[in-house]
């Protein structure tokens, strides 16, 4: 078993912050010490590899909740595979991600599951789990999500969004809540109002706003706040919890924020593209507003602000990336003039990290609060702590050597995510991913990617770690 | 034209309470004059009745906006008629109502509406105006809503409750508000989660809790609070105003509560029922829970204090009855063995005026809230004011001489609804209804009925009077 | 006794929009006929005074509920006297005035309510009632307190601000509110916390800061939010009505609006300079800030909005003046160097109408409620109702004609206030006082004065008519 | 320097439960290694000491922030000296406490701070800082907090109750927060309005309400919410942040929700007996109830359920004691026939650990959250993390081997605080302190006291860690 010391950094978790040397052995934080106690050096004789952090930040790595690889949507694919993506998440310091196996409708949850078992396996850099859209809520359905609780999938998304496709109906949305009241599992949500979304979708269209910026106007924040409100509600009445993604609108933070207010079991996720992006980049011109068009969308700048307070207050608690890349040509072309086709979703998993730092260097959050959302909160959430999310002993050896000084600039030509922009292009930050471990064994050094397809393993999950 | 003199008195507005003698010429108010100026006496010589109101007060009479007169519901109809029902209104006071007309699925809403006027047209003892329940939202129907407000009937209710019979989905509902922002007609929301709801529903009838008694079970607060708060933020969307019929939780009242802090256009009524009774009558022994349903349901008594508070702070501003009689037998029978094709509704539209001058008896309410509530602000809500709502020169001359020392025992054996039993059947109350007047005709005195079927008139509506 | 008709004008009141006839009898209202009926024919054949109020609007005299004649501040006094003040006030369309007699600190009510009534009688155009403000809580002037409700004085105000002067601690305002509670007082307060203020006033003066634009920035909206909530919570373990004068802040509003939402007896007044000035006129050059120096103090724009959301959701109910005007030479430059030496207070008695009518034309309020909240909401708050506050048979004959069209432009060059200066100055307005009427009798009309000092009266006014 | 390994325990912190072996060495730790790792029997070869703690949990000690060791009170001093009351603590497996030591009115900071030093050197079994109780604001004492801060005491309390004594009105509060503002400090609070408070306690005591249950009546929880919310707005004004000590009331933890959800740094600790006792134990027979008598009162049982709540929510962050114990004979009965005369406080110091453990037990908090609330909040919160608050490389080495299912009855016969009784008398509890380190040095091992006066240190303290 390989032995690897990391010395001299500064090691940070959620909650502390020391200098200390850590001992991986195989696959698992064996242990830690102070670095001014000396132990390091023994260790370090007796190490296979010794890493020197000085200077740098020693983090567990990110725990990126909310991906899409290879995601049919729309017609087309997210343009990255299990391999591009887990390979730029790597990159960018996370080191497990949970993707979204697909219920095909009419189908079974265990076909969609097998399905992205089998596009994932043997092809991961890193560790990966799997959250299960419920696309189909039936008898036997909910029958199957016990199954797969007892497999490690032990969340389940639901869309208040997107009729005729993901979308159900508020009475399949209470049985399945109810039948996570059961077994435990968490539900996720796409928290927006898409019937009546889709009226206004309709309305645009037939008066000629077909430009993307119109998609940003349809996707009303109060038709996302209501959807949220209705989703606690729902939730309470199955006496489940609830978890909503990509929280993007100061009206359902509010909604979060009085139910967590009132104690419930209800969590909130928002994505870096809600906290540095705004709805102006719809409007670019030559159709390149596409490159921007998710859902949630992107909201006016006002927005922001209630973003970043939430989570400062952890009313918001984890922020993921909702990475779904389509290449904008030809794939966002497909909404050439009528914005409802253009393929929803964005590029991410490999910038979260450290946009996330830059919001350190700019005072919006702490250190521990980096390595809280970005990595510990999600493996809690999602069942993976201790094993992810921290570095202490017994954890999996899931180690990014950062160094905070470093200045970059995020570019489509020098990212390893495989789609064509970057929608932070020439966007300067501080902070840069060093030295990647993925359970002891180093993926990324010094620029170079020393991973391979195949390393990353699935993991079952726990359940939810933050139920009262 | 007749003249009619009612003399000393004490005449109650919602804002006045005035010793005032009444000159009543044909069919209207010509003029109000203090009782100790002496005018009376010279009105009273010229005229060709006299009526003594020493003691008693002189009220507008009461405008109910929420009955449904012979409507077709679960294969039966409301058992009291256009003649029966208006003539029980009289009765209790009420000397206007507003009854919904229905548009069928799959029909116009002219096809609808000119079935009502059928219905009601030269048998009602009182005037009348019509809401319409639009039940199919298209294209057409949009149309024809602008058609109707022309017409007097500027209200149009939908259902978020009811899946496949009235109900209506999110963009449907949103499409009607638009329209209703154009031509300034006020929606109307039966405001529960009727897909939610559903669900409840079939699972307590396939456990076997068929009862009564479980109507009110699935029938959850909060899922009349999320279906309000819906509602709320559709109109908000739409740019439109809101009514939110027969309120009945403690946590719908705290939206509305919500809304209008923010002073949105959101108004809500509740009914007699919820401020009465409790959700415990649903248990009775022998069926007999059947005649306490009605949707939204009688709620734990808890929630009494809420709706009473929200009247007292004007976030619920009416108090209409939602009058919808069902015979105990063999009507409500219908629902042996499946609580939910027990026909929703309940008789009341004789007994609001006095249950409401019962709060005033035991200070919940004041003189002038009293009438305003039962009365005025329906008028004003409704575009009826000020021919109805008041007691000023000029209105139509709807007036109740009420004796506020009179006892009475509301009961089935005593009263005029065409319903074989009475919810507050063997309750004491202080207050009742001596003489009253319609247009100027005395239709009711001293325990006499002296009206006759068509002389109530249709009453073409403004548009509400609230809007800011 | 004189009778005199008022003809063809609408008549409005708080709930009413009547075309009618007004019979005028002596000093009361005696009967109100439709004008369309012919009544208005016979009466003015006896009458002895007809006006014609063709176009015009016939409204219930003001109430201002809240004027300072005469009153000392700062080693100077409020420039208009009660002869003055009165007639501005009329001229201005109020016909009842309350205004606050001072309990000297060291000495008695009895003594602080004799000296008031010294000042105001024989010397009134218009009728007049009082308040008492007690500046020295105590035994003797608790017990005081009762003998003044039985002699018509009914409301007692209290200042968290100005120590050393007015202010009161939280243990005198304790003592003074549960003597409310026994005795169906009503207590006022100006809600600023006063010694918090004083710190930053001091601060402020020895850092040089020493305009009157300093005023502004001392009196910190959440120091007035502050003092409000601790009004409110001290009435509450009292067991009392509270009413906060010259609410001034958004935050200070939400305050009231978390209070009313809980069904408290607790009410909010503003004042046209909150309405329509900002702290900006307080940067004026040349020391005409000094002008704009009132508490509360004039607030930043964005706080207008809150204002007039709170008149229309009825979190505040009353528009009075805080009329207290000293004259720009050489009173308010007593604080040349020294804002804190300026005396506070800015004339109003007679733009109130008016300004307030703007608002009506602007759309911001109605007709209706530019009557109640200027006349009727005072006249029932402070005991006076139905003798002020409607025109209703019975009622005193307080009635102002008033042209809707008119034109006028504010300015100190033709008012009436005995004050150097106007802070509305150049303000072109629509809307104008034609005629006032004072108990039955013609004080102003058609640009004429025809009023006297002395014909006004004390009123004793009843306890608060909106206690629930 | 002596070297200790703890081996097989649980290492609990607040955010990792890991299988661990801790290596000490002298006064630190420093390293923790995976029990499975065999890491532990290399340290253990070499250790002078091994402890084993295999079905134990290990944590860090308990950080107690509000102690009052021999405060002066009403003619009498708290009973526990800080030798007594530092022991009972190390008992209760407590390892620091943060006491208050007390400006005299008149004197400076420096002389109370210097006072409070001779008091505690010397005597301690464990560490100890201080906060400083402000008592007479002013120039010099303004200056002198910034001095404070740079000798490690960075909080200053105040207190809005208790006139005459420790009271200071809102100017000096403002100036003092002002203070903080600029020096970092960190404000603690004392919220309750004591001048309305006093008043309601001499009409208690005048109409012959003496006992001990008055004291629970007249501290009315509306006055503790009231103070709270004042603090809240000068700390606002100022600019500073916020700990408001020793929470009660449901409507003071409100007061609190609604700052944090606005994103402001304010904070609220509450203590055991709040959560644990009622205003009941206030009407024991014999004079009984004065053992209870603290301030802020115990309150209705209604209250609990909201403290336990915001415990959860975070809303409440911190579990301290107030321990300031009186014995029933003589101190307590120094208020026989007054109950204002009662010395405010209770014991606790000793039962803290436990008592939040049976909350474990009974399910209303995690392992985790109840050694974040006992010991790491209190750590990071008044600027002694990581030195103190977990267990980490470099930190001292206070922690306690806790046994989860030791059982043990809460008695006066068995603790060691010096004070004649318990509150908790006769209290069944699971779980129970085993061994206590200190600095590296057992303290307390298996119901053996083995510390001594003086190894407790004077610790300087960093600021508070939680700004943003």
């Amino acid at each position: 078993m390989s032995r690897t010391v990391i010395r001299n950094g500064l090691v940070i978790t959620a909650s502390d912050e020391v200098a200390a040397d850590v001992l991986v052995d195989g696959e698992h934080v064996t242990a830690l010490a102070a670095t001014a106690s000396g132990l390091g050096d023994q260790w370090a004789a007796g190490a296979d590899a010794v890493i020197d952090a000085s200077g740098h930040y020693v983090i567990p790595g990110g725990v990126d909740a909310h991906t899409h690889m290879e995601m049919p949507f729309g017609g087309t694919f997210a343009s990255d595979t299990f391999e591009t993506g887990t390979r730029a998440a790597a990159w960018g310091g996370t080191t497990t991600i949970v993707d979204f196996a697909i219920q095909p409708v009419g189908g079974s949850l265990r076909e969609g599951l097998d399905s992205w078992h089998a596009k994932a396996e043997g092809h991961c850099a890193i560790d990966y789990g799997f959250h299960m859209i419920v696309s189909d809520v039936g008898d036997q359905s909910l029958k199957e999500m016990d199954m797969l609780v007892g497999e490690g999938v032990t969340s389940f998304k639901m869309f208040m969004a997107y009729p005729g496709v993901f979308y159900s109906d508020d009475g399949r949305i209470l049985r399945a809540m109810q039948q996570a009241a059961g077994n435990g599992a968490l539900t996720m949500m796409h928290a927006e109002n898409g019937i009546a979304i889709d009226v206004l979708v309709r309305q645009a269209l037939e008066s000629g706003r077909t430009d993307p910026k119109f998609h940003g106007q349809v996707r009303h924040p109060l038709l996302e706040a209501e959807a949220t409100h209705r989703a606690i509600q729902l939730a309470r009445v199955a006496g489940a919890p609830l978890y909503v993604v990509h929280v993007s609108a100061t009206e359902a933070v509010a909604e979060l924020t009085r139910a967590r207010d009132a104690g419930l079991n209800v969590f909130g996720e928002t994505c870096p593209q809600y906290l540095f992006l705004t709805v102006d980049e719809l409007a670019r011109p030559d159709f390149e507003g596409a490159k921007y068009v998710c859902s949630t969308p992107l909201r006016p700048a006002e927005h922001q602000e209630a973003l970043w307070q939430g989570l400062r207050t952890n009313d918001l608690s984890v922020v993921s990336t909702d990475h779904c890349p389509f290449c904008f040509t030809p794939q966002k072309e497909l909404g050439l003039g009528d914005f409802s086709k253009i393929p929803n979703g964005m590029p991410g998993v490999e910038n979260r990290i450290d946009l996330l730092h830059q919001a350190v260097v700019e005072g919006r959050i702490g250190r521990r609060r980096w390595v809280e959302l970005a990595s510990t909160t999600p493996a809690r959430m999602f069942g993976l702590h201790p094993r992810k999310g921290t570095i202490a002993p017994g954890s999996d050896a899931d180690i990014v050597v950062y160094d905070p000084q470093a200045e970059q600039v995020i570019s489509a030509g020098t990212h390893h995510m495989n789609v064509d922009y970057n929608p932070y292009e020439g966007r300067r930050v501080t902070g840069a991913v060093r030295t990647v471990l993925s359970r002891g064994k180093v993926v990324v050094d010094g620029g170079e990617y020393r991973g391979h397809p195949g390393h990353g393993r699935f993991l079952p999950r726990g359940t939810c770690q933050y139920l009262i």
